[in-house]
């Protein structure tokens, strides 16, 4: 697989937790973005996995960072989210058991949620205090927590989807964090293969993809990870995502049979009974199709 | 008019150019950007106008900055050049004379040549410093300007726009920098109400109009000014821009007449005969619906 490192070395003047800054300085592009607070940090958990911190910015909102590696902000999370789900769930002809591998600040969750057709949502994250530290700090993305469908594991989701029964899920959501760490093995064929064998028939797969400017190498990978699992057709889908490195970000969706993921259930999707910030119909079918940049990139890897 | 700053304030130890590290702080939203940089900068000109310096990045090719704020990448620019030009030349049914206000890194100009029916395409930015340096240091975007097509004007946008004759335009593009300096009045109702004099009936007009997550009081400002002007149809196409603040950027298009925004010449977008990056018909499409959040906004002052 791709080795990527997301280093979390802050700037010199921002070292301290007291100075007015978090900068998160993403090597590999070298490049860096930074947010001004408006306190010191609000909170941190150094937990087996990882190092979570919760900082307050002046305009993003609440931001939570992994090991140095922002995860979310409370003002854009929405376009991730939206985007890692209703493609999905508006492709499949009636999502009704999801899973959803990572997620633990449980966006993805209340997205997936607001789909009625969907009977069960399981949600699978490592680390627990992850979801504890949302609840606290963005409890607007836990409002579906208790939903009587949901149902919330701290596990292992490499180990959970190898003892999933076979054809028992309709979408698996892979809402990870970057490739290193604790997720790296969600990257991996493996885990992809497993996926493919837990999904039914006409089944989606959606894997957060990283950026379609800066990390093409990785979402060939991906792609090839899915297309060796047994998947058919596979789109990358990208949306605007300010807090991430290059402020633009992709889902890479893959449905299991004889789907193409040309067609969604578009009149639902124009119909649907609950408000997005950011998809829409028209902006699902704008996405399906590939800037011919990353077409290209690719077509020349036979993907 | 909205007022915003860009101040160009690097971080402390990034005042030296002899330093790796190019900043952009943006203080309206408290947030910076940098880029690592692999040599001293490049070359700097003080104008009249402005302060132009260019810099080597790791990973993002060549950096125009003006006044401190970022102004193109090599790696980027393809986005907005793209996004500023074919939604509006699609859309017009035989765009022939195009108007350019600003533009001096001549990256619009080359996707507005790339246009067959067009048979006049006017560059008027105010600094001639711009234009040179982007012929040293950005080649690949000034590789139309000998085109006979092609008239580079250096000059005051505003006041070429005031005497230019009633109806002899059919695509005005305002590829400004931000509201603030040379630019300002780019942004004020006077220079729209010109423009909408300008253009021919059907013709088009477009400004680049910021970020739809964090300009949002802009966006309003330039929309109600194009409405004031007489503007009909009116809409903001929104596209991931990773070297401006927020990384997500726009364009808002207004039609002069009675021709709706919808109707742009679809097949003709598909079966275009030049090579894009990141424009397609179906992004363009797509485009054309403004995300929920935005339309919100925009509908509560009845825009």
């Amino acid at each position: 697989m791709i080795s990527l490192s997301c280093e979390p070395t802050m700037l010199p003047e921002q070292r301290d937790t007291q100075t007015p800054w978090f900068s998160e300085v993403y090597e590999p592009a070298g490049t860096a973005q930074s947010w001004r607070l408006t306190a010191a940090r609000l909170d941190a958990r150094r937990t087996p996995y990882q190092h979570i911190e919760i900082f307050a910015t002046e305009s993003y909102g609440r931001l939570m960072s992994i090991d140095g590696c922002v995860m979310l902000t409370s003002r854009d999370n929405f376009l991730y989210h939206e985007m890692m789900t209703h493609p999905a769930l508006f492709t499949h002809g009636q999502p009704r058991d999801v899973v959803i591998i990572g997620g633990g600040d449980c966006g993805t969750l209340r997205e997936v949620l607001k789909h009625a057709s969907v009977r069960s949502a399981v949600q699978i994250d490592i680390d627990e205090q992850v979801t504890r530290l949302a609840e606290i700090y963005f409890p607007e993305l836990c409002v579906s927590n208790s939903d009587p469908r949901a149902r919330l594991l701290f596990d292992d989701g490499l180990a959970w989807i190898k003892h999933a029964p076979d054809a028992s899920a309709d979408s698996i959501i892979i809402d990870s964090t970057d490739p290193i760490g604790p997720a790296e093995g969600l990257f991996g064929p493996g885990f992809v293969s497993d996926c493919f064998r837990v999904l039914r028939s006409g089944g989606l797969l959606v894997q957060q993809s990283e950026s379609p400017l800066i990390h093409q190498p990785l979402i060939k990978g991906i792609r090839e990870n899915m297309r060796q699992a047994g998947f058919t057709d596979m789109r990358t889908l990208g949306f605007p995502q300010p807090c991430y490195p290059s402020g633009w970000w992709s889902a890479t969706l893959a449905v299991k049979g004889d789907h193409s993921l040309d067609a969604f259930r578009e009149q639902d999707s124009r119909a649907r009974s609950f408000e997005t910030k950011y998809y829409t119909a028209a902006c699902h079918r704008g996405a399906l199709t590939e800037p011919p940049f990353l077409r290209k990139v690719l077509q020349e890897s036979g993907l």
